[in-house]
């Protein structure tokens, strides 16, 4: 399946989604973050075929998501590493696994986020920096920003609104 | 392409992913959520085929995202309109798309959220709700929940940690 490329797409949703935007990726990142790193626990976990993994893992290197390193222990395999650019996806798997915990788990949460050393739980929630308010559909627009092309700052005159009025 | 099924799948990333966790979904669910609803203009916006797009948008339908109604100005067409389920997804878009413009826009971000009044810059991040500190990779585990199999009960006596140490 050949999808439509969306590097250069003026959204930036849309780039994130042609980088990390299938299901694959998205758990290649969670595990890799966790701590499974090479190949054979990466393919036990995820249960897709070994070209397959292999295609995604070259993509996510690629995009300088992962890095591929030799393993200390055993040289001869190598093991895949998040980089800044991946670790910092960290907080976006918080927040979509937030909301799986709310929709997907009518039997109560399989699992639950919790502070490493206390463990305290944690309750991932997205909030705007400044204001420090919680975002939810009907409180963001999308405006145009300074990487803009025209035609997007012209179609943006007034802000967009997620989840505006039906 | 068939995928495995991930929806019972304990990690609630892995349920999310199953649902989501293709790209032009998620920007389905984006485009739905800032007003576009009918099958032609999310066409036009996502350039994908009407068979694809069609395959898509029931399964965001049956997975409960999206709710087909029919178009209050031409009843012999539909549009799809985000549910409760698809506009809590808007802050995991906002946080994706922050990371979008952090990483994949270097010649300054093309789009900017704001609030849709004031026109106040919002800048999304994903906090804890309770601690209200910002979540980020080596601060956040993972353990068993309620719901979880017993098998995972047993493989996670100690949290995993997001992003520790390589």
């Amino acid at each position: 399946m050949r999808r439509v490329s969306l590097a250069h797409h003026p959204c930036p949703i849309a780039r994130s989604a042609d980088q990390i935007g299938d299901g694959s990726s998205l758990l290649l990142m969670r595990d890799t973050t966790l701590g499974f790193r090479r190949f054979a626990e990466l393919q036990a976990r995820l249960g897709i075929a070994p070209n397959m993994l292999t295609r995604r893992l070259e993509t996510l290197t690629r995009h300088g998501l992962l890095e591929r390193r030799r393993d200390a222990s055993k040289p001869d395999r190598y093991e895949y590493v998040p980089t800044e650019k991946g670790l910092e996806l960290v907080p976006v798997l918080l927040a979509l696994g937030a909301w799986g915990n709310r929709w997907l788990a009518p039997r109560g949460a399989p699992l639950l986020n919790v502070h490493p050393k206390t463990r305290r739980r944690i309750d991932p929630i997205v909030i705007d920096r400044h204001s420090r308010r919680e975002l939810k559909a009907g409180g963001v627009g999308v405006v145009a920003g300074p990487g803009a092309p025209a035609a997007v700052r012209r179609q943006l005159k007034q802000p967009l609104v997620f989840g505006g009025p039906p």
